[in-house]
């Protein structure tokens, strides 16, 4: 592999569930891929209320990108896919809290479903630390 | 915030309806957030049709692009959400009216609501002006 | 058009079906429009089981990217849409085998439904050669 193309892999956020690195990192930016409401160590929450699964996605997509070099005040566009819009206010509100001043590009995208019966997933650009 | 990631604002699109930027631009490329088919100054119109809804969100996807130093002809991936793929024909056709010769890489992804019971949401990178 | 934003076209995937480059160019990176599992020859295979859509469009998209100049090894970020979540292992597992050793970042995300009924797309980022 290219030397300039650079897995990231952090014990911070669950370890890739299936063919892909937690994020790859590639001229100046990272591309975390989709993080689901998982332990970082690994064990699932199905169970979890929505609220507890967006604070986890968001905790392992923000980990990711900074075991990567990137901060959240870097981040330049998240994904966001959720399932019923319903849950798209609380989710806004825990976002808000948890990234304070910072607002990046976001889009929301309505699902049908998620691995493991997950009602959040979110993946993310950022930039590294210059 | 460190001062190469720049955030978006136009009154030519409608401000961010939660804890996002418009677009935020960052070496060279802008990152625009899902513009839903909300009129600029803000007005909601959940009961046009789909043909309507298809305008006005590309219209505030170019408008977000343009304020940051983009323009159509810069655009390098589209991603465009709908409610309904039957209405894949129609959307597609509107596409081409509104963006001419310019043929970005662009993925049609259903998906099975919006919010606010819009049908179509649109998000793009583009390149900024050199 | 901009010199610098280079539109994609190759016979060794499926010609765009409506208004969109298979991919685009620019600045180092590719931008592969979604790929559904359509021959290369535009034959559309909408009764092919899962596991022949996956490595068609896994396949397609492969195509593109190195069309573009790049190559399996250097993609970044991959999006995978899938109609069905209990397709993610067969997804999972093909996916490896194509890859082998290259594990870029993903999203898979499950959708209602895809154009003309299939059960899989696939976009991308890629890096171009050096």
């Amino acid at each position: 592999m290219n030397t300039m193309i650079r897995p990231i892999s952090t014990p911070n956020a669950p370890a890739a569930g299936g063919h892909y690195a937690q994020a790859i990192a590639h001229q100046g930016l990272v591309y975390v891929s989709g993080q689901l409401p998982v332990e970082p160590d690994g064990t699932h929450r199905p169970d979890a209320d929505f609220a507890d699964q967006a604070r986890l996605a968001i905790r392992n997509m923000l980990a990711v990108a900074q075991a990567a070099g990137s901060a959240p005040d870097r981040l330049l566009k998240v994904t966001v896919y959720i399932v019923g819009i319903e849950n798209w206010p609380l989710f806004n509100r825990i976002y808000a809290e948890m990234l304070g001043d910072v607002r990046p590009a976001r889009s929301v995208v309505p699902v049908p479903e998620l691995h493991y019966g997950y009602l959040v997933e979110i993946d993310a650009i950022a930039a590294l630390a210059d």
